[in-house]
Parts: structure tokens; C-alpha cells; sequence
């Protein structure tokens, strides 16, 4: 691989490690795959999630272009939380991560050695 | 998705962003997908990296599955570094990542839309 390939390359999946890598970000995103969300309806799927967290790891999705927020001009006004293309498009990356966990995850090989 | 499923999810995920998140786990699992390598080797390949940087790189990818060591007998001894199955089956991630990252980095996608 040339240095500038592996330069991109590189850039490529620290773009990937910044999209996923926030505490809440994985929850965040696997829930908005369920269609848009309100701030509450998340929260209320996250338990443990405090506003604060919510609210920071919403705004860092916002700034990498995964997530779209839109204001519903309803009284009062409500707001919802949805994934972009660039945030669907993310699911491959989440599936192969999953795969890949679930095969070498500490207790599934051993169960499976032990099956 | 089952809340169980949803937590095997999460727990998968994490064991990948362990795999990958430390600041040089990228580089020296995708050098290693070059076959063997020993410590200076890879510290030439890896032009700015201290040999503590290294050195924990390594332990931390030896603890995690993804990276074997070898101490080759021969005078003075030889150590050297290759993936592990567990390592190798990671490529597909760092695949997915790199085309997703590659499809979605800023400046790719605006040259794209002005090409």
C-alpha cells in the first residue's frame, strides 16, 4: 500500500473511531436506526443516560454529519433526532464490528469450545 | 433487537474499539497484515513511534488476542510479532471502516461532488 493510500486509510477509520468511539455514541446511533427519535424518547431508551450526556453525544453526532436534527414547529415546539445517509450508511461498519465481537468476545469462544 | 441481544451488541462493539482505539493499534495491526514482523522492523515502519509507544502498543494488542509474540532462539534472541487469527478475521472492521471513511471523509465527498 503507497504512504499516501495508507495515510488515507488511516484517516478513513479514525473517522470511523470518532463517529463510534464517544461513551454513547454506539447507543445513540443503534436507537436512531429505529427511525427518528424526540430527546425524551431517547433518553427514555438509554436509562442511564443523563440530559447532559445525551445532549453532548447528540451534538458530537451532529458535528460528524451522522446525525440530523430538525425543530417540529408544533406548540411547544419539539425536536427530532434522525440518522443521515452518511449515519445509515454506518450500519455496515456496526454489522461487521458485531460479527467480529461476537465471534472472539472472551466468553462466546469458550462457550462455543466448550458446546 | 432483545435488550440481551442489544447488550451482546454493545459488548461486541467494544471489544472491537478496544482492538482499534488505542493511538497505534491501526498502524501496527495493518503493518502486521504484511506477514511477521520484529520490534525494530516495525519501529522503522512506524517512523514516529518511541519504543515505549511501541512496547505498550504491543503488550496492549498481545492482551487483547489480536497480536502473538514469538521468541526466536537464535543468538542474541529474536522476538517477533504476527497476527493472530482473532487479528487477522479484524481486517474485515478495519475494511468496512476504511470504505465508510473513504465515502464520508469531508474532503473526499466535496471533491466528488465539484469532479
Amino acid at each position: 500500500m503507497s504512504s499516501s493510500e495508507d495515510s488515507m486509510c488511516r484517516a478513513a477509520v479514525d473517522e470511523a473511531l470518532q463517529t463510534v468511539g464517544g461513551k454513547w455514541s454506539y447507543d445513540v446511533i443503534s436507537r436512531l436506526y429505529y427511525g427518528p427519535q424526540r430527546f425524551n424518547q431517547l433518553r427514555r431508551a438509554l436509562g442511564g443516560i443523563t440530559v447532559k450526556s445525551l445532549t453532548d453525544a447528540l451534538r458530537q453526532l451532529e458535528r460528524q454529519g451522522v446525525v440530523h436534527r430538525e425543530v417540529i414547529p408544533t406548540y411547544p415546539v419539539n425536536v427530532e433526532y434522525s440518522l443521515t445517509e452518511k449515519g445509515r450508511d454506518f450500519r455496515a461498519v456496526l454489522f461487521q464490528m458485531r460479527a467480529w465481537g461476537e465471534k472472539w468476545l472472551p466468553g462466546e469462544k469458550d462457550e462455543k469450545a466448550e458446546g
